[in-house]
Parts: structure tokens; sequence; C-alpha cells
């Protein structure tokens, strides 16, 4: 287990961040009812191009068109899971990456069973809470809806046994956010608790991270990069609006706002481990 | 017809509120799809725990999970009506208690006769503005859309007749909010006109006194909480932020803020008549 | 070509203004998962009463109640497009004014081959961008996800063609908005870049446009009122308010303030051509 040396990934995030506003990449996302706003908002705030696209029919056709899908299981149902797995298999068929976001899975079997079929269809990033990892690696948790009940720190085997199996990176989000794939596990300690307290900061942040991983040398690095600069936004965002309404305001300007010196100043990322 | 002793109902109100940010219940949300934002936004703010959860499978497995359960008959479809069937009775087994929030009926005739069939299933908590309470109990009114064409004082008798259906409470609101149950009928006179121009404030209402009737010792202190909390924030919302936009954010806030002082300081609330 | 007296143009916008005010039209919006909160609070904010009802029975009977409808194909569903065909049957029998926003067409097959089939209606008003206008005409354009790829100036002939089939209104949106009939074509140099950095904007202005054309005396002052509303709203909005979080809240508390000395003072809309 080797440290790092920091600014060489800070700089990789960096970039992603200049690239994404360069190629302003098209983020088909798939999601749930309740955080279709939010998660337009953020990417737009970011510099990203958002399309909610849903049809069957219309999915397969936009999955090979945009440059990443957002796939995220918040308020499934039988029509959206069809065009789901026709947009799965458009995106893989046109080379473009896409990202699973188990929200709320193990609590609730559809959703848990749902996302355990499309994770064979190896998504380039998976983005969930410590219990929505450990559940769909298949183990034992305390989730109890959208809330995690676990750690990240418990959720890292379960993370690196996912690497295993779809070859691609995960993102375990918490007080503490972990990158991994099969060469290492990156850590962002910033963040602050009000992004818990506004509905749809975490289904946003994986449309964040399909928009980045769209852009990303690598997909470890589009997943750090979606953490960091969200969590960035965040710590800035509470400084100067400390409730919850405000907050999400706030919150969409730091992202439309944040650059590079920023990202450098306060980016608290680390290397924890070299899995290789 | 006593007079009550003012004190000891707000003691009441703010014993909830204290309770809800302890228990953080879990409210299941059936909605509509304007809503779902605001919603869980305001469910967050006032400390409780929102999921939307809406296929037919997945919403009977967590009714039976969840603290308190909403059916929002707003944008109804035929799935969704069967999926609110299967989550009220998997919430009824459970002994977990359901709100149901008939928005707009009377005009519109399937959301009028899908409410009149699972009033049959006795909800905890019936929340409507005047016109949805004298059409869900089959008396002819003037609603047309969301927006009551008569007076709360005109829906009493009709929410007194819902109130023998059930055996449960009914909150009727309007410029004066109303609560009653069998034995009384508490009546809050706070609250602004601004409530009304931002949308999904009467809806996210009704999510709040499912979350207010989970963690209350009765029925009706649940709903006159519900009725408090939202009033008194938009007052002081309203004082701060006179126009929608910035009024929508000044809410949230507000309801993040609030507190035993603020409630003690502020509630218009009294017993207008013994019931029993 | 002849050169118009702007006075009267911009008295008639304001007229417009008033007379929505007074009336309070109840616009029945079937529009997409992603804006329908941003849409039912512009209406609000303009002084108009939305309602989102989507179920194919309810849409039916509520399009005849309802003073105008919109149609948005943005997310569209096999349910939602019968459910439209019925409320668009309702409206032209009740002859209720409805609007079409081919939002995305172009790019993606079923919401194009709809668009058209539904333009054999004859909507009172068709609002899109410059590609939208253009592929609903069935020529060639540039459009890739909800942006424009093609400039106003370009679509004018698509729109002048779209005006024929139907002998309604056409509104082209982009820097500079045009306002078409058969009779004359107004150009609304008003607006700021950040109404493209909210999502539900552009769809929102396909509602207010359906509020306007309900109570204006002719379809082409009701589609150049929404123009002109939102691009002055977006103008002191972005004054106050440069990143686009508070910028969504600044706009909607704008359309609120709105009122006859503003417009006057600020609109930039001319008549550039006589179409007769």
């Amino acid at each position: 287990m080797a440290q790092n040396k920091p600014a060489v990934i800070v700089d990789d995030i960096v970039r992603v961040l200049e690239t994404l506003r360069e190629r302003r990449p098209l983020v088909h996302c798939m999601t749930n009812e309740v955080v279709k706003d939010i998660t337009a908002n953020i990417l737009l705030a970011i510099g990203a191009s958002p399309a909610m696209v849903e049809h069957a029919e219309e999915a397969a056709e936009f999955a090979a068109i945009a440059d990443a899908l957002l796939i995220n299981v918040g308020t499934l149902d039988t029509t959206q899971m069809e065009a789901m797995r026709a947009a799965i298999a458009s995106a893989t068929l046109a080379e473009k990456p896409w990202v699973l976001d188990p929200v709320a899975i193990g609590a609730i079997s559809l959703r848990t069973r749902f996302s355990r079929e499309i994770l064979a269809q190896r998504p380039a990033l998976i983005r969930g809470n410590a219990s929505e990892i450990i559940a769909l690696a298949g183990r034992a948790g305390k989730g109890r809806g959208a809330d995690s009940g676990d750690s990240a720190e418990h959720a890292l085997d379960a993370a690196a046994q996912l690497v295993a199996q779809t070859g691609n990176a995960v993102l375990v989000t918490g007080p503490v956010d972990y990158a991994l794939d099969a060469a290492r596990t990156l850590a962002c300690a910033n963040g602050h608790p009000l992004l818990t307290r506004v509905t749809g900061v975490g289904c946003a942040q994986g449309a964040l991270a399909a928009a980045c991983v769209a852009v990303a040398p690598d997909k470890i690095h589009g997943a750090a990069a979606a953490a960091v600069f969200m969590a960035i936004a965040g710590e800035l965002a509470a400084a100067r609006a400390p409730r919850p309404g405000s907050f999400r305001t706030a919150l969409i300007d730091e992202l439309d706002r944040l650059d590079a010196d920023t990202i450098r100043k306060f980016a608290k990322l680390e290397t924890v481990k070299q899995n290789a």
C-alpha cells in the first residue's frame, strides 16, 4: 500500500471539469420521478446537457446518440424496466458508458432483483451509499429507504467485489466518498451534512458521475470528480446558506461557479489503497 | 360547547414536533407527479424521512415498513390506483396510519370515484380544502381544479360526516384550518396567502400530516400540528420573502428552523367546539 | 414590408397581462415529467391557474373545463399519447385553444411522428426552438436533445409553412423570439442566456403561451406576450442573480412582479414583416 502524490489526482479532477465544460456531454437520464428537476439543473450548472428520455422506443434510440446513460431505480415500474433494458443494450452497442444508481435496494425486492439483473451488463460505474452497495453485492445490510444504515468503510469489501464482477469502477458515497477500480481506491473527505437534507442530491450525483465518466480518461477519475465537485460545492453553499431551502439554491450556484482554483484549494482527495 | 385551555393544545403540538425530530418517521408518499420534489423537501426540512415508492409490488412491501402512508390522487392513473389499493391494504394490515388527500375531486369523475372507494378503508386522516371535503362527502360544491370555491366553514358539516364514516380525523384547510375528530374541532388561524401561490404546498401538507400522525398521541393533534407547522412557517417566510419564488425557498428554511419557542409565540390555535 | 407603430403592439401585450390577472385562466398542462414543478410555479407567478391532469378519462373531461390545453411531448409514453389525443379532441369540441410544444423532436422518431400526427388537429399555437420548428415542418435540421442547433431566422420559413397548415400562430424561440401568423411576424429581442441554464424554462413558456392565448384577442398577441413576459423577467432576474440556482428563484419572483410599466419600459418588440 503506497502513498500517492495527491496533486497528480487533483490535476486529473480539474481536467475532468475543464473537458466537461468544453465538450458539454449529453447525459441521457432514466431516473426516478422525484429528482428529475434537480438532476437536470445540476447537470446544467456543471456544464453538461441533460435529457430525460423514458419511452422504450425513444430510450433505445437516444442512448446511442447521448454521451452517457444514467440508470436510477428509485421509482421503478414495469414499463420503465423494459425501457431501461433497451437503453442499456443500445448504449453498450454504441460503446457509451452507463452508470447504475441502485437507490434504496435491499429493503425492497423488485428493485433489488432488477439492479442485480442489469449488473450483468457491466455498468461503467456504480454509485450508491454503503447500504445499497452492500445489498447489490448480495450481502446483508441495514438499509431502510434511501438513507444508509451502514458506514461507507464497511461497504468497501462489497464494492471491491462489484469492481471484480464488472471490471469497472464503483463510487461509495457517505461522510467520506470512496472511488475504486481494480487498481486503486481514492477517498474524498469533502462534504457537508446539508447535502443529505435536500432531496435528489445523491441521485443527481449519479447523473453528474455519468457526465464525468463520459469525458474522463478513466472511470475512477470520473467517479472521483463527481464526488469532489458535489462535496466542495456543498461546503461552499453551506457556508453561506445554512438551511436546506436556500442551501439547494446555493448548491446549484456553487456548481456553476466551481473552477480549477477552487478545486485545488479545497479538495481533500487521496489514494488510500493501491488495489493492484 | 366549552372553551379550551389553549396552552394545553399548543403543548401537544410542540411535543409532536419534538417527537418527529427524535423519531424521524419514514413517510411513504404515493403522490402526484407535480409535487414530489417539494413534498420530499418539506418532509426533510421538518425532520421526517420521505420515500416515494409507486410500483404495486414495491408499494405493498414498503407500506408495511414505513411509519405512515400518504395517498394523494392528484395525477391518478390506472396503474397507480392498483398500487395504492395494495399499499393501503398492506398499511392497514401492519397497523400503520394512512392519509387521504383527495386533490381536485368533485370536478373530475375518476378521482372522485376512487377517493370514495378507498374512503371505505378508513384513512387515519383526510386532508382537503373545503371543496374537496364537500365532494368527498358526496355533497354539491363549487370546486374547479385544485383551488377551492367553497369556504372552510361550509365544509365543517361535510367533515363531521367523514369523521363519522371513518371514525378518525379530518383536516379542512383554508384561510383558517380546522382539525376535527369525534370529540372536538380545533381551529388554526395562522397562515399567509403566499402559501397558495406555490405549487405543491397543500399536497406537501398532506405528507407533513402523515409524518405528524405517525408520531402524535392521537390523530387530531397530528392534523393540527401539520396545520400549525405549515402556517407559522408560511407567515415567517412571507415576512422576509414577499414573492413566490423566494417564498418557496424561505418556507423550507423556516420549517427547518421551527422550534418550540416559535410555535408557542405564534400559534393561533383554539378549540372551537367540543363535538362529543 | 411596412414598419409598425411599436407602441400599439406593446399596448396589446400589456392588455394580455392585465386580462390574464383578472381572469386567471385555468391551464390544463399535459407536459413532461421534468418540468411540472417549474411550469406550475411560473403559471401561478404570472397569475394563471395550473392543473396537470394526465389520465385519458380525466384529461378528456378536464380539457373541456379548462381555458386552454398544453401538449408537451418531452417525455411521451404510449398511455400519455392516448390521453393527449382524447384531450385535444375534447378541447377542440369545447372550442378551447391548445398549444403544441414539440420538445426535442427531429432527433427522436416517436415524438416526431406523434407531433406531426396531432398537428393535423390544428393547434392554436406551436411553440418550439428553431430545430423543433424545422423538424415539425418535415425539413432537415441539426437538433440533438432539447437544445437547438439551428438559428431562429432559418426556422422562419418552416414556421410560415406551419402557419399555412394550421391557419393559426407559431412562436419560434431563441436569442430573438418570433411570433407569426398569416398576417405578420413580430420579433422580441429581449432575453438572457441564463434562461437556457435552468431546466424547464422553455417548456414553462409553452404553458405561459397557453395562458396568454386563452385571454388574448388573437393568437399572435398571446404568443408575443408569452415571449415578452419570460424574456423581460429573465433580464431583470439575471441583473440581480447571475448564477442559475438563484436565477430560477428570481425569475419566478420577477414574473410575479411584472407590470404594465415594466413591460412598457423594457419591451423590445417590433413587427418585422407584414405577411399578408
